[in-house]
């Protein structure tokens, strides 16, 4: 990423490699209201650029867990997610282009600003989720949404949280936000932030719903509905926009909760398609009784993407050997269920050697020779994703 | 295209080559409503696409002016676009994955049911776009939205539709559909479908606006009021569904309706940033009276793709050189004011020459790079886009 920081170690200099900082670049360089875009430095905090946006009425909204700290130099490379993905997708979605410097030295801008472009192929969605340095961005950007509510729903089990995130989507409504934390989770966050979230519940479901205010009033009224219906054994409306925050800073705060119980905590990032989620977190939830780990898993329910976090000790060798047999098998279930073994943290160092067993030879393949074409001496953040 | 259609002759075999015609691989294989999805084999059509989906209470946006005879492998070849760019984006912002077969004849799938997937670089978006074949394609579907509303604005001036337009971003509302027809389009257009169109009027403007019916009603009324304070001379607002879908059906018919009049129909599709659109509407205008040349146009006014199409006749070989002088001006202009000369027709054979003209070197150079990567013989699809 390019603040240095970054899950998977994509940020990570190999020995020998120069280091490009790129903070300083951190400049909102223009923003076009009437074109509905953004143009900025890389070194830009992501929450600067959604904060510039509502300056103006509009909304950027790819929201990642770490938007105080994240620069959008390093969204784009790692293709960040954040807690909107299910009805407003990743950064991909709205990266309309870039400027990056090639191996040659050659400064290279893909993309511009029109909706509509088909001259020649695509290069920018190359570049987006490369894990390689872009030196400018030009970002798509959409209306605010005028109103928004919030709801919390407790589950004596994770299943029937599943199934009302199921029913929901059945229902044929796209909330911005469904997150999910399980007992642990929930556990360590109400000790961090005492927000008032039930201790005794198996898990509890975060949503949200913004848009026009009915279409908000209606679908909130819906899901608190379906929420009770599928097993809910409390559902909380937030009463007021700060009631609301306070719920979404503690989703937000999971990490750095659990992250306190444990000498070390290794935050993982397996995706699968939504019908498979309820499988996936039981599976887990299995795979730490089997090893006698401590896991804690929150993550976005509504686009499928969970974070089991193993709370260890790297220094217990034996448990270690455990957390990554534990690892393998989670990743090895979330691709047989057609998932992935990352769904927006990136690849980096971490998991080089997962990803080969995660893609077909011929994708793989094909990733290298696009890596050679562009790169060929290799010189470009060596080591990460696979090597040459 | 699939279908072996598409305005820039990407679908022409050059000399010597095969065809592959994939028009009976026409399955829709999957309609996975849990996860918003359809998977289908790419002779099935646009307008099927978009009824299975419908069939199950979802929507497929992407609506090219062709949806009845286009077919969706076409339509990832082109990245086809349509009437619903503004709001909606475009074949590639629905497409999760796709099945192609490499130049070694070796079969990759590339992406998958999840919504996060960062799991090494993204080949997809390279394939999109790419006028070469995929045999599989797997594309997100969204909740069909449950109402809409259709107004016909009708304007003494180009400038005044224009202006309106930039009003209804101002006001951050974001409709499905901003079309207009200018009046060489909008007379043909109503000898050929007879629905009412005001012969008299300089341009007609052509909005839809969908959701929840609060802010559908909401929308539409500000529509309205926003088109009559920037000078539109008569307003009129669909009172059912029959007369929405006419005047819809009318400006569908356009190039049709403009075929007939002519001997020979060149029709071209430069984009442009929103809001250089009056300044390129009123340059095409310009052209055509310098050149004395016939040209309707009519297009995309919410996402800045127009249609300026000339009525001519190739016989006339010395009104064919102006006409090749007028489209070298006017695709010049769309690109000094940061446009393309092609927003949703591809480069296919018609655009080789001006692609040059167009992208700097260093971007048609990585292009180059990524046809040899993958296709080092140029075996798949010669001849388009660029010379290898």
């Amino acid at each position: 990423g390019g603040g240095g920081r970054g899950w998977g170690g994509g940020s990570l200099p190999v020995e020998g490699c120069l280091v490009l900082c790129l903070t300083r670049m951190d400049r909102i360089l223009e923003v076009d209201a009437a074109n509905l875009l953004l143009r900025a430095e890389p070194g830009v905090v992501t929450a600067a650029i959604a904060e510039a946006a509502e300056a103006v009425g509009l909304f950027y909204p790819p929201d990642p867990g770490s938007m105080r700290v994240s620069t959008i130099g390093g969204n784009v490379a790692e293709n960040s997610g954040g807690l909107r993905g299910l009805k407003y997708g990743v950064t991909r979605d709205y990266v309309m282009g870039l400027e990056v410097v090639l191996a040659s030295g050659e400064i290279l801008f893909t993309g511009n600003k029109c909706v509509k472009d088909v001259a020649g192929y695509t290069l920018r969605d190359l570049f987006v989720g490369s894990e390689g340095v872009v030196t400018q961005v030009l970002l798509r950007l959409i209306p605010k949404p005028s109103s928004r509510r919030t709801l919390l729903a407790t589950y004596a089990s994770m299943e029937a949280a599943a199934e009302t995130v199921s029913a929901i989507v059945a229902a044929r409504i796209i909330p911005c936000t469904l997150e999910f934390l399980d007992a642990v989770t929930l556990n360590c966050v109400e000790d961090f932030a005492k927000v008032g979230l039930p201790r005794d519940a198996a898990a509890v479901l975060l949503m949200e719903t913004d848009g026009h205010p009915a279409a908000v009033a209606e679908e909130a009224e819906m899901m608190a509905d379906l929420a009770r219906r599928h097993g809910a054994t409390s559902v909380r409306l937030a009463a007021t926009a700060e009631e609301a925050a306070g719920l979404m800073t503690a989703r937000r705060a999971a990490f750095s909760a659990l992250a306190r119980v444990a000498p070390t905590t290794i935050l993982e990032d397996v995706t699968v398609p939504r019908s498979e989620l309820a499988r996936m977190v039981a599976f887990i939830g299995g795979t730490a009784v089997r090893h006698n780990l401590k896991i804690g898993t929150f993550g976005h329910m509504g686009d499928g993407n969970l974070h089991p976090t193993f709370l260890t000790d790297e220094r217990n060798l034996a448990e270690m050997e455990r957390v990554e047999m534990a690892m393998r098998e989670i990743f090895d279930h979330a691709v047989s269920l057609g998932g992935t073994i990352t769904g927006e943290h990136g690849v980096g160092v971490a998991k080089r050697e997962y990803l080969r067993s995660m893609l077909p030879g011929v994708n793989l393949e094909v990733m290298r020779r696009m890596k050679r074409a562009l790169d060929p001496l290799g010189i470009l953040n060596p080591g990460k994703i696979f090597e040459l």
